[in-house]
């Protein structure tokens, strides 16, 4: 595992070095306290996906202290979880065959970790390692909600039932689980509303066939940041998956999941030129500190790289991350704009919000927390990274 | 900085968890050699950049144990190589006024550090500190050879004698650099050969300009991978840089700088899925894993997230890496093939070609290295991040 290495103790923005990933944390608990009451309308479970958080410190603070289910995107991710006291984990990318002696490992340190699976080769595999080790490896189907990215559709009964049947011999059937991503691009309220059920009815067909089989399925999982704050009925699902709300960022606002304030994650830059051929500003953040993520180039409002802000979190009108390369980010008013450009000295800093939260967190090794627009830093939490 | 933790000690690439990125040292030998000898056709200083490799086991490799001269593109770079023994540095990016400090520290250990400057207000920056340090920063004036990213127009020769003169008041003047970006982009070797012209020329009507005001400017500064590969003529220029040479990549590839054989990198995945909807392999390497780098979305041939190969890095005809999530990668055929798909089995492992080494590189925190195309694990050498 990556250690880390506490930074030199500033203790403003405005000393900082950069570029360094920023996290206001009153935003944050502003959005974790809106999700939590949306699901409150529910019966459901709370089980927030851990991936784009990657940070011990900020789990602690999503579960004010206490231990609570969550969903992971890698066994890494389970691990450090499993280390800092986590005990209900669900690891939500289909699992390779490879990975199932990692998963015992957690089993027999009493952390209940679930697999995911959507072929009969897995199911296979899955049987006979619980078997072999004499622990049933919790496992649930994943089911295709129209994504067609991993998962079964729900009309191919037969080969969902074939798995199931084929889990039971060995492995523990937990339940079905399904994810709509493309509520990210749903365009509008009412579509997101409209992908929430089709998410639902996808996971509940399969979990009720499945019953009609045999097997008891207790658990349906569903979840999407934007399906999760803007479902209106969620019977018969007992559990909810969502990580993005959390920190929110410029693709979430493109899918009307939220505004531009409630982005809790930036990326703080300093100005270090002026083109006099373009008239950009060039900063020292490239997509090595706000990735290559261009999610919203395929919204209707392109945000380029992310939308520029002052050093106190305060967006610039229509000041974009135009372009980037390694290690400089060029900004300048959006194409169109009617704005003036504002005048940034060279060596004065900014914040940018970026497209995709989990990308850009993850090009960075540490959170720098501040609250509102305070320039003066908290708390400087770690990230882990890798497999 | 990071500190490494060996991975657990596995033989092949066979035994390996994935996502893993993998080296094969045979090609980056050669490429290294490819290099050296385009170059000695010119009577030009090498200083290769280290922002691909990040590795102080590559670097020594490249220098095959000797100190050369290195470029970087983060003081934190500078700091590791320093450490690691290199002592002439250019940090090939704009400064910011608040790095200064650390420079004059690496200038302090005895590390010959050049920073990069593109406007008056740094000039003033770096003069006032070399005179308040009693160290003259070395200092490089940046020309804008066309590509409008940062630099100053060779034809803005006011600004550039100001800025040059404000620099002699108490820093040291090195000389002048460039770089051609968008030679990744030129589409054709005689384009490439067109621009490595306008790269050297630019370059050197600046120091021409510099020298008539009793500048000295000892170095004269260019180069990209393609046009230094491929320059005919470089009289006059003194030093030539390149990175992404060592590995190259897909983008390369759509460069002709290199042929999809000479690609040194690449990513280990195993196939978790296949879509019975849309026929697509699911693989365990997502954007965490390859990067959201599409570079060769605006070349000829759009490689999507990557050209896929048997785990004895054997490319699949027209397999590519068609979209990507967080840790999802979907495999197909390119659009309009005539290929058959290759049977892939749930659990086996494939090797990806990214479009980009330096993004692709930069998720990962070692490389497994390997020769030829044998799966055997010679050597796990670490590699950093950060600022």
């Amino acid at each position: 595992m990556l250690t880390f290495d506490p930074l030199p103790s500033v203790m403003t923005l405005e000393e900082l070095q950069t570029p360094s990933l920023i996290l206001s944390i009153d935003k944050f608990d502003r959005n974790v306290e809106q999700m939590r009451s949306a699901l409150s309308r529910h019966s459901v479970q709370f089980r927030p996906h851990l991936k784009t958080a990657k940070s011990v410190d900020l789990a602690m603070r999503l579960f004010k202290g206490t231990s609570m289910p969550v969903t992971v995107s890698t066994l890494k991710e389970a691990e450090v979880f499993a280390d800092a006291g986590l005990r209900d984990i669900f690891y939500g990318v289909g699992v390779a065959p490879s990975k199932l002696p990692r998963v015992i490992k957690l089993l027999d340190r009493g952390v209940d970790i679930a697999v995911l699976i959507d072929s009969i080769e897995q199911a296979e595999a899955v049987t006979a390692y619980s078997r072999e080790q004499g622990k049933p490896i919790p496992t649930f189907l994943e089911v295709d909600c129209g994504d067609h990215r991993s998962g079964i559709l729900p009309t191919n009964q037969q080969l969902l039932t074939q798995i199931a049947k084929k889990v039971s011999e060995g492995a523990e059937l937990r339940g079905v689980a399904t994810h709509c991503g493309r509520s990210y691009w749903a365009g509008s309220l009412t579509a997101i509303q409209q992908l929430a059920i089709t998410e639902r009815d996808a996971a509940l067909q399969v979990a009720k066939l499945l019953r009609g089989a045999g097997h008891a399925v207790p658990v349906v999982s569903v979840g999407s940041t934007p399906t999760a704050l803007h479902a209106k009925d969620l019977s018969g699902v007992t559990e909810v998956r969502a990580g993005v709300f959390m920190f929110f960022d410029m693709v979430q606002v493109g899918a009307e999941s939220c505004s531009v304030d409630d982005i809790a994650l930036s990326i703080l830059a300093t100005v270090i030129g002026k083109n006099s051929a373009t008239g950009h500003y060039i900063i020292d953040a490239g997509w090595m500190a706000v990735s290559r993520d261009r999610g919203t180039a395929s919204q209707n409002i392109d945000q380029k790289y992310g939308l520029v802000c002052d050093v106190n979190g305060r967006p610039f009108k229509d000041l974009l991350v135009l372009d980037a390369n390694q290690e400089h980010g060029i900004v300048g008013l959006r194409e169109g704009s009617m704005e003036d450009e504002p005048e940034l000295a060279i060596g004065s800093k900014i914040r940018i919000l970026p497209n995709h939260a989990c990308a850009a967190a993850a090009q960075h090794d540490c959170y720098h927390v501040v609250t509102g627009n305070a320039t003066s830093i908290d708390a400087v939490w770690p990230r882990f990274s890798g497999w």
